[in-house]
């Protein structure tokens, strides 16, 4: 297939690599020139003939990618278009595809508001929950992909076609294709990535003018609050990009706290505060589901956004899908 | 010293071990009778004649420890009785030392009230941070205090010499002696302990009902809820026992939390929210303090609690007190 990534940091560059390692022809577009440079060079070692020592030539097609100068060379003649770019660059990005008919996915975390400024293209959200310890290009890996979960948005106006071209795009490089709505995928992010991010935060508060506190922090401090390190314009961009979601979320976290404290104002601290725990304990204990049932379903709307909701993800396209149900919901399967 | 280690899970079977290892006597004594067992055999086979390979002797005292049938008949003569029981044992466990007249402290996470039940006795209370993921007499290891903050209880009833006589039984093994008082000592693992468990139940709760987001879940969810793995019982017994320092505590990030909530419901959330970040990131990039700076102070009470209190700690006792200063606070060494 013909595919253009616009964006070569760490996930557009990793996929540029991945798609290319794949046998599909790729061409990449970066704003930065030092970034395209460096792609071009690495394509160059791709396509240069084998050597006596095949670990040497890096993974790439038979004959690496092409790197464009501007936007509409990366994107003419391309089926599929990926946008790699930072939330805040999209609408220029966008504007500059303006003529493009072909389809269009993007890989930003927050598919709500994409949604809505993509409107006018043929256009399906993607969002793989890649890492993003390292950035850049020159940390971009071709295996990046390999077992990580891909949400593919699914929604009313969307092509059943469309997204069944980006899922047997994406599964061959090992992801999990997750079908979803994009509110229901922003809901999901706003649990398991943007509140651990706020409470990271509050929980680092509670050293700040407490240095005995600080000498005496292990493990549980350590792990509750690592996130919080991170950049506060980015947490920050991230919790406002889904500011609807977090806030509908939040106030159960709060209320949840405060029952603990109302817990332990009671006479017998420890015999109140305990059922209120164990919950928790038995779903961290069962996370992650250790193991997906394999089951094939048909290829309609529904049957997808129900494999989603469920927590399963599809593994492959044939006649119809195949996918992953996770193992507690076998029951229903 | 003539020391008796009463309780040999994995701190007191690691205290007795590393005690013996720096030339105590050292007599052991635990309910369980296959824990004491256990603890004899590998206190003859440290007593052993060398043997040619000396990896195959256990690090121990030449002429390892002695195990009692009995709490009496293990304090017999000791200077110091080290309790290393859990803290609802500690009752029965003060009920037999009825008529020792030597030095007494313990390891349990909570300080303000063992104080309270050992009033009785001449006690310096005691709280080794030291890991807690595995437990029993088997995985008692006699290293484990090595760069272990143990934090030493300076009370206006405890005797200088008394805490100065444990600072300096235990520092030769590593440890790092924090001086604070209980009350001190009881808020400051409120912040980094009992409440980020709090913390991490609540947050598991988010995927409780939905699947979607426990597939998408990945690092920042997986750190941020790992210590909600912990058993209900036992997270509700550290806070239940240390109910009224979490209970002042914990409205702070219930504020913190709400704060947050109310900076994304205005019309530029993310340059609301990214202010109220930047202090979290800052200390979070900044713990653990890298490098303390060394001091020597005055053994006198005051010195030595604000040492505790600037986050510094005690490695060792000579005619003065020598410690190190978190390198922070150098300003004011």
């Amino acid at each position: 297939m013909n595919v253009a990534v616009i964006g070569l940091g760490l996930i557009g560059g990793s996929l540029l690599r991945a798609l290319a390692a794949h046998g599909h022809h790729v061409t990449g577009y970066d704003i930065g020139a030092a970034t395209r440079r460096a792609a071009a060079a690495l394509a160059r070692a791709a396509e240069a003939p084998p050597v006596a020592d095949p670990e040497t030539r890096p993974v790439g097609i038979k004959g690496g990618w092409r790197v464009a100068d501007s936007i509409p060379a990366a994107v003419e003649g391309a089926e599929v278009v990926v946008l790699a770019v930072p939330l805040p660059a999209l609408p220029q990005v966008v504007a500059e595809l303006a003529g493009f008919d072909g389809l269009v996915t993007d890989v930003t975390s927050v598919k709500g508001p994409v949604r809505t400024l993509l409107g006018d293209l043929r256009y399906v959200g993607g969002h793989p929950m890649a890492g993003t310890a390292e950035s850049g290009f020159l940390a971009a890996d071709p295996h990046l992909f390999d077992g990580c979960a891909w949400v593919l948005c699914l929604e009313d106006e969307t092509e059943l076609a469309d997204w069944v071209r980006l899922a047997g795009l994406f599964t061959p490089l090992g992801a999990r294709i997750v079908p979803a709505t994009a509110e229901d995928h922003d809901e999901a992010v706003a649990r398991i990535s943007h509140i651990p991010h706020l409470l990271a935060a509050a929980l680092t508060n509670l050293i700040d003018g407490h240095p005995l506190a600080g000498a005496l922090a292990a493990g549980s401090f350590r792990d509750g609050t690592r996130v919080a390190a991170t950049r506060a314009e980015l947490i920050a961009a991230m919790c406002g990009g889904n500011e609807a979601a977090v806030r509908r979320v939040l106030p159960g976290v709060i209320e949840d706290l405060t029952g603990y404290a109302r817990r332990l104002a009671e006479p017998d601290p420890v015999g109140a505060l305990t059922p209120l725990l164990h919950r928790a304990g038995e779903l961290r204990r069962g996370w992650p589901a250790a193991q997906g049932v394999p089951v094939s379903l048909a290829l309609d709307r529904s049957s997808l956004l129900e494999l989603g909701r469920a927590g399963g993800w599809v593994t492959g396209i044939a006649a119809e899908a195949t996918g992953m149900r996770p193992e507690t919901d076998r029951k229903g399967s």
